[in-house]
């Protein structure tokens, strides 16, 4: 691209280093924003400033918080018991989005992943094990993706766990709720004949 | 969604802001860049702000500049004697990238479109005909898109150079260089039809 100015090439660059942005769609972006009010890109610039000079990562879960100890830890009606074992702050969001989980999280931050270079010290895998160890955890639910990465980073989890004799389980995988059977795929199909669960627990 | 954090949640709602881009895209955007360096951010903050409290408007062609009078309207090597009329930054980057035109721009800024709310004021459509006025200009190029928009304005412009008897034109449309007739729409093989032009002017 042949820029008319420095600013705008400088812009443009920048945007375009977001994951799924080419430069095309970064030109159209940043020429969207010179035709705002100058308000609207400061205020862009300084959320994102902020946000990487003061987020912080929960003490106890690991959870992006605007605090040491994140809202869902600092609560005292959260059961302790419980943890819910997820990879990123999504999960988090989507399972607070459900209302059906009342224990606490810990964030992993990743799934292993050899081909990305993300090996067990690079997640909490560490301190999720401590944690348990101090004994008041009763559970650890595993709420990762289900693929081999994921699976790779239950598997090694659970080993690590299972000496400590302590609950575990897995969310369980099937058809989802107002699906039709027949446009499933099979893989879930059959986890979820092989995982039925008594009828009068279904409802 | 349901933030754990206040500063995550700006972040989000400003970069959703952009055109083209949902929550569930700016979450995966921040939460990128919070796996980047910080400094990465902070030169995309600045970049933008940079940007937007410095860009000029070339005083002659109205193209995006660093400067007072873009480089293009600078070199004395153009031919100032054509002007070729366009929307925005983004014709003058595709025009000069085809290295065939040694004449200067006029940036419209947009087209007339009365859905959008844009009128001739709007545009910089005066200062093209203040240009002319003064004499030294001896063709117009039209190059906006051949949109009903595009075709308007090309017509309020030519109606008010028509007094001023210069010449006026506009881009050839026609099947592109490399594609099937087969495959062209009618439109455009219609139009290229008719606007055939001698044989021996064609290489
Ligand atoms: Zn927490
Ligand atoms: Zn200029």
């Amino acid at each position: 691209m042949n820029f008319s100015s420095k600013l705008l090439e400088n812009a443009v660059n920048e945007v375009a280093q977001l994951p799924g942005i080419g430069k095309r769609t970064a030109l159209r972006m940043v020429l969207h924003l010179l035709k705002q009010p100058k308000s609207q890109t400061h205020n862009l610039a300084n959320s994102l400033s902020n946000l990487v000079d003061n987020i912080k990562l929960c003490k106890k879960c690991h959870n992006i918080s605007d605090v040491d100890v994140c809202d869902i830890c600092a609560n005292p009606s959260r059961n302790e018991e419980i943890i819910c074992v997820v990879e990123d702050v999504r999960d988090v969001m989507a399972i607070e989005n459900t209302s059906q989980f009342k224990g606490l999280y810990h964030v992993l931050g990743g799934k292993i992943s050899p081909i990305e270079g993300v090996g067990p010290q690079n997640l909490t895998i560490e301190s999720l094990i401590e944690k348990v160890k101090l004994g008041t955890i009763k559970e650890v639910i595993f709420a990762l993706s289900s693929t081999i990465e994921g699976d790779t980073t239950n598997f090694y989890i659970f080993k690590q766990l299972e000496k400590l004799q302590i609950k575990t389980s897995t969310i369980a995988r099937g058809i989802a709720v107002g699906d039709e059977l027949q446009y499933a795929d099979e893989i879930t199909l059959g986890r979820s004949i092989l995982n039925r669960i008594p009828f009068d627990k279904s409802f």
